[in-house]
Parts: C-alpha cells; sequence; structure tokens
C-alpha cells in the first residue's frame, strides 16, 4: 500500500466536514495543577457517534468509487465503528450492514439500527466475523470498512490532530491512546507535517501491550485478547499498516492499569463534567499518574469517545 | 434600590471576565429531533466552580468598595454559591466566610476549603444561618454576598445570556430555570435589551412553583421548602427584587416533575456526555417532555450547572 501523506489528511478534513463534527477542546485548572502542565483535551467524545471513528469511516466511504458505494458498505464490529459506518452511511445515502455477536448489548444494536444500519448476528464461539463480512460483500457488491489496518481510514482519524493543532498550534507533545492503531498512526502524520519537533506518547492498557512489546521487539508481536474496561483498546496485535507509522513516528508508549483509568473517568465526569468511555479516559490517567517523560509542558491530550455502558457508571468498581 | 441596566450587564461581563469562563453552546441533532426545534444549550456545567453563580459572586466582589474588600466576604450556602464565592475570593485576593449547615457533604465542605474558604458550621435545627452570617460581617467588616437577590449579583447572572446571544444571535426564546430568580432576572433584561422580541420561558420543579403562583396571584407567594431533586431550585418564595423583574419580563412558566428532571439529566449524560445537575437539567426536561408554548423554532437554553452528588449517579432512582 502507498504511503500515507499529509495532503490526504488535508483532503480528508475537508470533504468528512458535512459529516464530522469539529469538537472543542476543554482545560481545567484543576488538571493542570495535577499534572504539572497545561493540558488541552481533545473532545472526541462529543463527536457524532460519541467517538473519533466517523472520521476515519467517514473518509473511507468517501473513497469508494463512486459506482460502488451505493451497493452499500458491511463492517465488523459491535461497538464504536460499527456505530460511526452506520452513521458515514446514513449520511451519504448508502446501506450499512454491521456484522455483531448475537449477545452484543441491546443499546448497542439499537444505536446501529437508529441511523439505519442492517444487522448480521453470529456466534462468537462458532463463527468468524470477518469470514461473514466478506461473504457479505462477495454476494452483495458492498465494501467493506475496516477499523483501523487501512490508508483510507488512517487518513481520517489523523484529522484529530489536524483540528487540535490548528486550535492549539504551540502544543509540545501528544499524547494518544492505542487499540489497532489507526488514531495515533494519522494524528501522528498530520502532527509531524505541521509540528515536525512534536513529541507523540502512545497510551495502552497495561495487560493489552502489544504495540509497546512490538516496539521493543521490533516486529509485530500478538498478546492474548487482554482483559480491560478499556475495551476500545482491545486490539491483541499492531495492524501490518499502522505498526510501522506508528514505529517511525511514536516516541514512547506508556501503560495504565484500570483502576487508574476509573480515577481519570471519575475526575472527568465529576470535575470537567464530561463523560469519556475507559479507553478515552486512558490517555488522561497517564497524565494524571505522572506516567509520561519530565518536563513537557504543553500537552493535548486526545479523549477518544464517550460511549460508557450504563452499568459501568451504576456499579462503581474503583 | 436602583433599577438594573443593561449596562450593568455588560460591565459585568467586562470586569469578570478574568475570572469567568466563557462557556461553549452545545446542539444535539437527537435532542433537536425529540424537541421539534434547534436548541442551543448553554453549558453552565462546564464554568468555574461547575455552575453559572461565579458571574454574580465575582460581579458583587468587584463591586464592593475598594477599602472594604480586604476585610473579606461571607456568604451562607452550602451549594454553588458558596464555592462561587470562595473562588471569586480567592481570585481577587480576599478571604470568604462561608456559612454552612454542621451536616453538609464532606465533597462540598471539601469543594469550598480547596480554594481557601472559611467554614463556620451552624445547627440546622437552632440556628439562623443568615443571622450568623449577619454577625460575622459585623465582627469583621466582610461583606455578605447574597446568593441572588441583589443589584450586582442580578447584574453578574445576566452576563449568561449576553453571551450566549452574542454566539447565537436569532434565538426567539430562552429556557431558564428559576430559584431565587437570579438567573432568570439578569439574562432576560439582557436578552430583553439585545433582542427586544425575543420569548422569556422560566422553568420551576413542580413542587416549588412558588414564582409560577406568584406571577398568578400578581404578588409574591411563598410555599413550604420543596421537596426535591432540584436542590437549587429549592426557594421558597421569590425575591424581593428579582419577583417585579420576572412579572415583567417572563412570557410563561412551566413546571417539570422529578422524573422528567431525570429523564433528562440520562439523555445529557448518555448522548450528549454532559454531567448536568438536576436543577440545570429542569430546562432540557421542559423542553423535551413538549412544555413549552407550540410553535418556537430556536430555542437557547440554559443548562445553569454540573455539581451532582455522587449518590445521584450511582443510585438512579428513574
Amino acid at each position: 500500500m502507498s504511503e500515507i501523506q499529509f495532503s490526504d489528511i488535508q483532503v480528508a478534513a475537508e470533504r468528512t466536514r458535512g459529516i464530522v463534527r469539529r469538537t472543542p477542546v476543554f482545560t481545567s485548572r484543576t488538571f493542570d495543577a495535577l499534572a504539572g502542565a497545561c493540558v488541552f483535551f481533545k473532545c472526541e467524545n462529543f463527536q457524532r457517534g460519541g467517538a473519533f471513528k466517523i472520521r476515519g469511516a467517514s473518509n473511507f466511504l468517501l473513497s469508494i468509487p463512486k459506482d460502488d458505494l451505493p451497493r452499500g458498505v458491511v463492517a465488523y464490529s459491535s461497538g464504536n465503528h460499527g456505530q460511526a459506518v452506520a452513521i458515514a452511511a446514513e449520511s451519504l445515502g448508502t446501506s450499512a450492514t454491521i456484522v455483531m455477536p448475537a449477545d452484543a448489548p441491546a443499546l448497542k444494536v439499537a444505536a446501529t439500527r437508529a441511523h439505519g444500519g442492517r444487522i448480521v448476528t453470529y456466534d462468537r464461539a462458532s463463527e468468524d466475523r470477518e469470514a461473514i463480512a466478506q461473504r457479505i460483500a462477495k454476494e452483495t457488491g458492498a465494501s467493506v470498512v475496516p477499523p483501523y489496518d487501512h490508508p483510507w481510514t488512517i487518513a481520517g482519524q489523523g484529522t484529530v490532530a489536524l483540528e487540535l493543532l490548528d486550535e492549539i498550534p504551540d502544543l509540545d507533545a501528544l499524547v494518544i491512546p492505542i487499540g489497532g492503531g489507526g488514531l495515533i498512526s494519522g494524528s501522528s502524520i498530520a502532527a509531524h507535517a505541521i509540528r515536525p519537533g512534536i513529541r507523540i506518547i502512545g497510551v495502552e492498557p497495561e495487560h493489552g501491550n502489544d504495540t509497546l512489546l512490538s516496539l521493543r521487539a521490533g516486529e509485530r508481536i500478538g498478546v492474548p485478547l487482554p482483559e480491560t474496561i478499556a475495551d476500545g483498546l482491545r486490539a491483541g496485535k499492531p495492524g501490518a499498516l499502522t505498526f510501522p507509522i506508528v514505529q517511525k513516528h511514536v516516541e514512547d508508549i506508556v501503560l495504565v492499569s484500570d483502576p487508574e483509568i476509573r480515577d481519570a473517568m471519575k475526575f472527568l465526569l465529576m470535575r470537567m463534567k464530561i463523560l469519556v468511555e475507559p479507553s478515552g479516559a486512558a490517555t488522561a490517567a497517564a497524565v494524571m499518574r505522572g506516567k509520561l517523560p519530565p518536563g513537557i509542558p504543553k500537552l493535548g491530550v486526545i479523549l477518544s469517545g464517550g460511549n460508557v455502558d450504563p452499568e459501568c457508571l451504576t456499579e462503581p468498581r474503583a
């Protein structure tokens, strides 16, 4: 695949404008005092669909050849990516089929249906969701929308950093969560094009440290599907396309535990009055706990999403 | 007391700028579809201290004669007003004494202390908090900062509408919660000066309808201290100063129940990812439930605060 250029991200920003929301940047004096730094939170929890995923999904759909788009799109995800694909398809007047496990939460099924998404369920134990999506694509001519490991998706996610640096140009570092690596790949390409010296710090859950292990090994390493409340960061292995980008652009990866994530969620909710999902609060947790390299005065921190299960609020386990 | 002019509110906006935060205006396609209107939420839950109260408190402190301010200020409130006075005093380099019931929640005591506020407790059953505040004022030369019924406070609160109409100039109506009436008084003076035809709708809790009863009677009527989760709207009687302003400017008052408020809080949290306290969500509840007069296409809705007791989140009673 061809290398992703900054211009791809600029084009993505331009053409997704009618679908993607420009999210606000928040600050908190109390957080700054805790962190010993000036922190600018890019609030993708306020994004359409509740997470940054709509950026990559809509850029992907807008990149599909004009003759193919009417045949629809298909994605396999019970989470933020599935909902984003449904919203992007609805916005562009095409159909979306979302492959979800039969036991997916009713709330997520309803949210996807509300945007006109057709749901196909599968049995986690016996079936392979990717194979199902490929079969649907073959039968219907629909395009499969990958969640992270594709240049169109990555270029779309890069618009997060583009917007943030447009608003706060003199940041010293960006702190970005890593699941499959689409967000950090696109964002670091954009950030280094705009501001070559900016430092990029990735954040992974303690038990989902596949990208950190891979960086150390110099090759992609898989870990067992991690147990963590940060469900959006539960990729078991870096992407084939995202990993070399991470190798090139990311200075370091720091790890956070589930209790640290819960504490950060609580601070964001009770003090800053914003609801951020565990995967989104991982970055804030890393900063709050002083896990970053010292001496970075001005930080951009991406809060990647806000889709929290209601149980996670009503049964605090912290 | 002299009548409050629009220029008083403009002056307040100018001089409180270094203390008060210009809060963002949020929108939601899903809420608009539910409401059948274009709704612009003025998010005072993101204000310093978590509520609009800092506007009135800081304008009050800035209006105190220069020789008196060093002697400090005193307020009686275990809620948002007390915290706002502590923050305003800290920002202006003077001392604040906050009179609170001995059984005030530890969290609120801590929040007030964090801003350097001195706490004086009293026994709810046997003591009068206003008398205690007056005695402290007399002994120390400190100025008492009233929560709503004072021209300086009202002018400060009016800056909410000033900012909102500066950002969204063509609103057809404002929807504003009523406790003591400071917020709606200041805001309606500002709104009618900027946009004479704008409609002002007040919102009260069902069991705290003292202002609605007073409007109907043409004089100030008291109700027993109401039982409602909207603790900030639990004034038992309109203010002597605020009531004639409400009579002059407010078209109608609509009532919301506690379950309606809880539903609105849930929508704001789970769909819009923002934490709004019950008193702040009362306006959103009124709009969601179709309680407004019909045919208002473009609404400004004030979400007045976001200081929610943790129990209110972990034990949903809806």
